[in-house]
């Protein structure tokens, strides 16, 4: 049985808005630390309606810092970097931003002037390197954050932290703004892979536009492939959730959701 | 006080060998879970002494995959793919990894047989799919892993599912060999990263063959900046954590690791 073609499923194209990450830090490279910040934006692009669509991570190296900021900010909308913004000599994602535009490093009059309230008589020159960011930059602020996010062009400079990372993402929320956002629906099954194959080649075949996945599980008992539909538009997924779930064998599926 | 230059520290360069990671999967960039693949392989490659020097996240995508494979295997000693290996029309890796060489998908007539013994009479067209592999690529084994791992030239290609991709990833050590593994120290300080600045680039100046790192935490209260000393000798990281530990104030560090 295959699933029916709707002529209504001939949706209109729109424009999604694309964006790409670049993860800074040997720290992450070496195995030290899991990265949690791409899955963070990731989750937040998708409520926002903007696709991440590559992630990077390279090493605290400042030219290939600005050699991938350069390629990513030229090929995707948006550009978020994180890690690599303490005062330190392992952070250098200030400059390699900078260097990617060709502008000079620059001190910040009123960050330098937070920086100095804050510390006061305990303030050390190395404090102050937390007030440089690229000439021509902005300094992003929301009410409730006072610390803000360096925006340069269509790149947004978050810290590795990922406490602080999710922090600031609020304030690269408001910047961006809400698309509609991308909605996704998932159905379990007991069936292998290889089963289902040319069931989900009917469904990908009529539904163009919605974005099918296929995922086996070796760890949870109560299926054993997880099948994802998701698009822009949430009448298109859940016509082609619908009419993949037409297609199952009797007892199929476990669960939608 | 400043860390004494030590004549000996002037150690042999050593090549070491490098690779790279490329993770497939609209899984990881729409959000839906994490990637817990990086972290396993940096880890292991550190044991083996191999320096993991830049890890990419793109889509299911044959050309950007291609392209991506292509790139990192002509700059690196090893590219690891994690993803993409299953039998659906979501599975794109096998094929992009063969774009990427400019070799044709084949069937590998031993993995065939293997599948055709498992499934017997419940054989599907999309359960041989596991068969196709890169032409002029080895599949290889070990003793106790059975299903095997496609090695093309440099690229070695390993499943998504996490506990499947550390399965294999034993196939994988076993094939690039040990070389002395990279040494870890860690020291934890009460001291902010803009007071530790002149102390690190001491040492960072005086040990240039020993990679520094400074990590401050927002919700550890037991210190507050963890620096970090990484190397092939264990002799020099070792020299140049205690050239470091001896900067600094009394009361400091909180504990050496």
């Amino acid at each position: 049985m295959k699933p029916k073609r709707d002529g209504e499923s001939q949706c209109i194209r729109v424009s999604v808005r694309t964006a790409a990450m670049l993860v800074i830090g040997n720290e992450i490279l070496s195995g030290k630390i899991q990265d949690a910040n791409t899955v963070a934006l990731a989750q937040s692009l998708r409520r926002l309606g903007v696709a991440l669509r590559r992630q990077v991570c390279v090493l605290d190296d400042v030219e290939t810092i600005a050699t991938e900021v350069r390629a990513l900010a030229a090929s995707h909308d948006f550009v978020f970097t994180s890690g690599g913004v303490g005062p330190t000599h392992d952070d250098v994602t200030i400059e390699g931003v900078a260097r990617a535009f060709g502008v000079a490093v620059v001190e910040d009059e009123a960050l330098a002037a937070m920086i100095r309230a804050h510390y006061g008589e305990r303030l050390l020159e190395g404090h102050l390197r937390m007030a440089l960011v690229p000439s021509g930059s902005t300094q992003e602020t929301s009410e409730d954050i006072v610390w803000p996010l360096t925006k340069l062009a269509n790149v947004l400079v978050l810290p590795g932290v990922p406490e602080i990372f999710k922090l600031k993402l609020r304030i690269a929320e408001r910047l961006l703004g809400a698309d509609r956002p991308f909605v996704s629906r998932a159905v379990y099954t007991r069936m292998d892979e290889g089963t289902l194959k040319p069931l989900l080649d009917a469904v990908v075949a009529a539904h163009p536009e919605v974005d099918v996945g296929s995922y086996p599980t070796w760890t949870d008992p109560s299926y054993k492939t997880k099948l994802t539909f998701d698009g822009l538009d949430p009448e298109l997924v859940g016509r082609a959730t619908d009419a993949f779930i037409g297609t199952l064998p009797a007892g199929e599926p476990q669960r939608v959701e």
